[in-house]
């Protein structure tokens, strides 16, 4: 039992200050497996070296690190933790608030000298926000079994490099992806703690809140394809620009997103080719993102979209096809480990998200809740994404709060093992 | 005087078809200084060596290859030759058919036993595309001084590299780029040999045909920021997306062309800032090429979009900016070089082309014509650009008549050495 160590969040933090600046968006980009993200990985093992912890890579690139001075069985663990990799041009709490108050919490922990009657692990994911593979909480779909993993191992980044190459580059054998089952049979409960992501705290005035659900989500990429040609050579009447068409389907996603109340659509990303200014595209790809409380409404908007997108596409002489690259139904998190949140962290307000979580694909197998802390800018996946330093210590404190019951309590860790949650198997 | 060399076209053209070509878009990519690049520019300087001809690379990266048997002073020289570089994914022929079409010229010329009354230089202009620092014919911009070259060392590339440091890096000293009075003065008059860009020559059922004028043209790079934020969290009243008045626009510039006739618009490059799937951009740009016959129409349409552009921005509560990057003014080629080309090529019709040249821009100082070969896909800046390989040795052909005429005749090469044409400086 090492020394108890005093840190804050604040000063684990400011150690990755520099770590995967971006220099032209803005921010931070960490993407997966990157030598920013794979920085930020060994930091978190020296952190829990320090601490004295046991720590191991999993076969689809988890790390945990496990407080168990108790040296009980590794099981009916608690679990908590978050990601360390980034969207392009991100936030500096987005993934890491989760990790670093993770090590705070265990630190407040071994200061209080909590006894704990389970294990505790500290945990880091693997592309959380999909940033490089395109699909977001890559490892706990993994982990879960909810993704194919011969599906996982040939996503393609942009650079042409698959996810099985990364894998064995970094020490993953590409063959031993997928469902874990001796890992999943470990895990008592999760509880990740992360930046929120809009205003909600803002308005209500408190630094904490406890999670409600997670809004339902999927991402599906659009291929608009006409007739490469040079600007100036070619007249209008000859053209068929798949411009035209992704440029009408952008509105059109706000458009019919305005009609479903709730909803959320959005295209943050398009690539036109081959990309320059004296020629007419030959392909557009476009990304669609669309989130809304209830499953049926999130199948409804993409359905107009993609009826909307084929009749753009088909006044322009262009074609268009939509591939779903993920989609994950709506969460609500297990009830009693979140009314048991509420009872360790008196008058703190439950609030629901519209961004994903590996929580979210774990809450189909093991009680899992969030604590978010707040972000006065209500921003987030920018530079301008912020949490006071005196959130962040009560944010640590809430979740050290919340563990120390969790693993000193008798009481089992939620209502059952399967949560409410449904999490769709990704489809090619 | 080296022997006859017996080349064709399509011999040279198979030596260098494997260089530069794109996995990624199909077709080539053969940006200024890339490895592609030099790769064609070394080809280029080796097949001009076999010919014994004098080379040079002037202080803006332009080649000059000298046929000069007599050892005739290097003025009222016949210059003629085009580019080896590309636009992303680009067609074999455009630039490349108009330098190999000039060494089988020459070829023949040494067959024929044609004996110069002055010099012939072969060049190679660099940047043709504008597709590496996004101003097109930027060497013949600086060799004319149509360009302020502190301007042309201070463009940047999209990996962040100056054309400064880059001419450094290839043996140019970037205090010297800009206007070469000493090069003008050689200069008697310039022919270039393209592939044709639209499907005039297909409809009239030629190989060749002689140009009367490039239409006017300009880019201009328009900038919407908004406010970055995460796609999930933020409802759709609280942002400021930027991709809306971009896609917007997008449609604006189709819809204001139209009204315009005889006008072409385009948006081929577009690029959100992260360009995240899960992210709402935080700033998109689009780079607008427009091109129409009358200058005044042009400055007219790029006002409309420029309207359209802002009042979209404001609609979302985003800003607009718009730089213009470049703009060339319709050129005519000079009418009595023109005149003496169809003399010299009985029954060869007369295009106007909407594709700027490095032709276009040297019309201003000496006395200018092109010639166009047959592309039967009517397509270009596109891998389905197309020469059929008699098609491309009747164009050598041609050149060589008119390379004849000019080097051997006693008359003055055209009707002045102003042209009618204005190219106006560029402006940031």
């Amino acid at each position: 039992m090492p020394a108890p160590v005093a840190t804050t969040v604040t000063s684990l933090m400011s150690a990755i200050a520099d770590v995967g600046t971006d220099p032209v968006r803005g921010g931070y980009s960490r993407p997966v497996f990157s030598v920013a993200e794979l920085s930020l990985r060994e930091w978190f093992l020296s952190e829990a070296a320090a601490r004295g912890l046991d720590t191991e890579t999993d076969r689809n690139g988890i790390i945990w690190a496990w407080w168990n001075p108790g040296g009980l069985p590794l099981r009916d663990a608690v679990v908590t933790g978050s990601h360390l990799d980034s969207v392009p041009g991100g936030g500096a709490f987005d993934g890491p608030l989760g990790v670093a108050s993770a090590l705070v919490a265990l630190d407040l922990m071994v200061t209080r000298g909590v006894r704990p009657r389970r294990p505790l692990a500290l945990t880091v994911f693997p592309e959380e926000e999909g940033s490089r593979f395109g699909r977001a909480c890559l490892g706990s779909l993994l982990l879960t079994g909810a993704m194919d993993p011969r599906v996982a191992a040939g996503l393609v980044d942009d650079d042409g490099v698959t996810f099985a190459e990364l894998c064995s580059a970094n020490g993953l054998e590409p063959a031993y992806l997928g469902r874990d089952d001796e890992a999943l049979a470990r895990l008592g409960c999760f509880v990740e703690l992360h930046v929120e992501q809009g205003r909600g705290l803002v308005d209500l005035g408190g630094p904490v809140a406890v999670a409600s659900s997670i809004l339902g989500h999927g991402r599906w990429r659009l291929t608009f394809t006409g007739q490469g040609n040079h600007a100036g050579t070619t007249q209008l009447a000859d053209r068929r620009d798949p411009m035209i068409p992704a440029a009408r389907t952008v509105l059109d996603v706000r458009r019919i997103a305005h009609v479903h109340r709730g909803a959320r659509a959005t295209v943050g990303r398009l690539v036109p080719t081959p990309g320059g200014t004296n020629v007419i595209a030959s392909r557009v790809d476009l990304w669609l993102d669309v989130r809304h409380p209830d499953d049926a409404v999130t199948e409804r908007i993409v359905y107009e979209i993609s009826e909307a997108a084929a009749s753009a596409a088909l006044r322009e002489g262009c074609g268009v096809s939509m591939v779903e690259e993920s989609l994950s139904g709506s969460v609500d998190f297990d009830r009693a480990l979140r009314d048991r949140l509420r009872v360790d962290l008196p008058g703190v307000p439950v609030l629901p998200t519209g961004a994903g979580h590996d929580a979210g694909v774990l809450a189909a197998h093991v009680p899992t809740a969030m604590l978010f802390v707040r972000n006065p800018s209500g921003v987030s996946h920018s530079p301008a994404e912020h949490v006071e330093d005196a959130d962040a210590e009560s944010g640590a404190e809430a979740l050290a709060d919340v563990l120390t019951d969790l693993l000193t309590s008798d009481a089992p860790s939620g209502d059952t093992h399967s949560g409410d949650a449904l999490t769709t198997e990704t489809k090619e």
